[in-house]
């Protein structure tokens, strides 16, 4: 079998997550890593990876085929250009850069030269995620109308770079890149027709500490998608809604339930107090007409993320998170930005979609 | 002590349970009732209630003096006008009407006439809605910057007429105008900028059977408003989010909680894994930085509704719920379907603030 010798570039918390898994997958080797922080090359050393000199002396080393790069987010783009230019694969750790514009740029070079180029959209393989796909996949609740999607936090925006708007720091380019992957991904054969979004600033006044954005395709699904950082007590992580139930996923440990009515047509409905009126329209279920099931798990296998890069890379297999994907996320990180700063409805169009 | 005679025209649901509550009050006396439909006349004769022949035979009785109007919503006005003409004091059920302009006309008659004209928004003492009230004006989370007011069902539109759109059927104008005025009676000084609305149309194509909605107001306070009816799994009644804490409302029996942060300075944050990733900005807090707190319930007293429609009858005194909100809200609710129709943020201006 073929070893793909990887670099790592940029040793920080990702940077460090990829190097411990990369050592524990047979098809790849870690060759190095590589931070302009000496401090940080230093700790390489002591974890005995090699660590290289410069980014230069990367791209020359030809026994290295593959490039993960986890830096800042404002420099992902000539770190991946240069990189496919000396013949690189290239994984970018997400987001894979800040515009559309900067995007196509980078596409073009990956079609020029034929290499790899893609982003760690991990939380593809997340079991929350799974779960609720499958249950969007196997109709258990008849047709999805509503899907809402939340992490929330307690602690603000974090202190380092990813509070600084010049490294691409905030919610929406952090978090807010997965759970938009995920919703795009979902609904890959589904256009997105517009987006209505608002940032907050509780913490912080140079980056987005927190998001809402409400998606419509045009199946007519609409789809919610926040990140927070100043919620202490949280909502459930997912919530969909379909025309014969409802599921709840409380958290990242899979909590949660379904609720299904099998009988539509029996009426079982009393008035009930509700504040100082009564309520017909909102008096709760009775037993008879619904049933509760709990979540079927759904593991996920994060490794066919680098199972595939390997495939694409040796065996020419299509790639999962493909640039008209990426695309897609970058394009409608921009209207979300765009919506939040005009308080206005984004629709979507072809220079969305155009790959 | 004068007593006020009073006629509940329209005997259905909301009909009788205001002549419940009239016959339990000292200040006022049940005159009687009026109804198209002959079945209700009869009940109600049952009851020891008089039965006026006609609503004219109701205005020609110079010893009634407040007529409530409990009808279909698209009868109201009319109603409420002819009453007014012949001198009678007016409390109608909600939505008052149907459009701002239908408003105006019975405004400019109530002012014209002198007579009291007022909307019953009972749910102004909901306690749930009061015990929240309380804790935005306590300033116990420190600045709010977002409140979530929900109400979800599971029963789909309700099967009478309030299906039917001729007769104002719907969930914005019938569980949303209380959440509505809610909103706008918390804000009361806080001039609504915009409004991003859509409807859902589940289980009826005539009506609206739930709708979701995001109030921007110019202190910078987000609002949003679900009335909802297919859903079987339900979220809190109340999520506020405060700069320093959240307090989460479940139910209408006030179950829930709040959450304030104690000490911002201290980090305690250790990276957690989350699905296939690690986080350090969305680890839950640990107790040293937080600490709980049960709500304090604030009791409602709906009898204050009444009391001031006699007090402004018989001794001049200020109307509560009064003219300028009665019309904010309904500009807002045409702004909402306006918004949903066009898929667009509709920003207010003079032409929904003018009294």
């Amino acid at each position: 079998m073929d070893v793909i010798n990887v670099v790592v570039v940029g040793y920080g918390g990702m940077g460090g997550w990829h190097t411990d898994r990369i050592r524990d997958m047979e098809k790849f080797n870690l060759a190095g890593v590589w931070d302009i922080d000496p401090a940080r090359l230093e700790v390489a050393k002591e974890r005995g990876i090699r660590a290289y000199g410069s980014f230069e002396e990367v791209l020359a080393d030809d026994s290295v085929s593959l490039l993960v790069i986890a830096t800042w987010n404002d420099v992902h783009k000539p770190l991946c250009i240069a990189a496919m230019e000396a013949g690189k694969n290239v994984i970018s750790e997400k987001p894979v850069t800040l515009s559309v514009v900067d995007l196509d740029e980078m596409i073009a070079v990956a079609n020029r030269t034929g290499r790899l180029f893609t982003v760690h959209q991990n939380r593809r393989w997340d079991r929350d995620y799974l779960t609720m796909r499958q249950i969007v996949r196997q109709n258990l609740l008849g047709g999805i109308f509503r899907i809402e999607s939340r992490v929330q936090g307690s602690r603000g925006i974090p202190g380092d770079w990813r509070k600084e708007k010049g490294h691409g720091g905030g919610m929406v380019l952090d978090w807010g890149v997965h759970l938009l992957d995920q919703a795009l991904t979902l609904c890959d054969d589904d256009p997105l027709e517009s987006v209505y979004a608002h940032v907050t600033h509780i913490t912080n006044d140079e980056c987005d500490d927190g998001f809402y954005t409400e998606l419509q395709f045009k199946s007519g699904l609409r789809y919610m998608v926040e990140v927070t950082t100043n919620n202490f007590i949280e909502l459930p992580r997912w919530y969909i809604l379909g025309e014969n139930g409802s599921t709840v996923i409380d958290n990242w440990d899979l909590d949660g339930k379904t609720v299904v009515v099998h009988d539509w047509s029996k009426i079982d409905s009393v008035p009930v107090k509700a504040g100082t009126g009564i309520t017909k329209t909102m008096t709760p279920r009775t037993a008879e007409t619904i049933h509760e099931e709990p979540l079927e798990k759904v593991h996920g296998e994060w490794v066919q993320y680098y199972d595939n890069v390997y495939d694409v890379i040796v065996n020419g297999a299509t790639q999962i998170v493909n640039h008209r994907q990426m695309r897609r996320c970058i394009a409608l990180i921009e209207a979300i930005f765009v919506s939040a700063e005009r308080n206005e409805v984004i629709r979507f169009d072809d220079r969305f979609y155009r790959t």
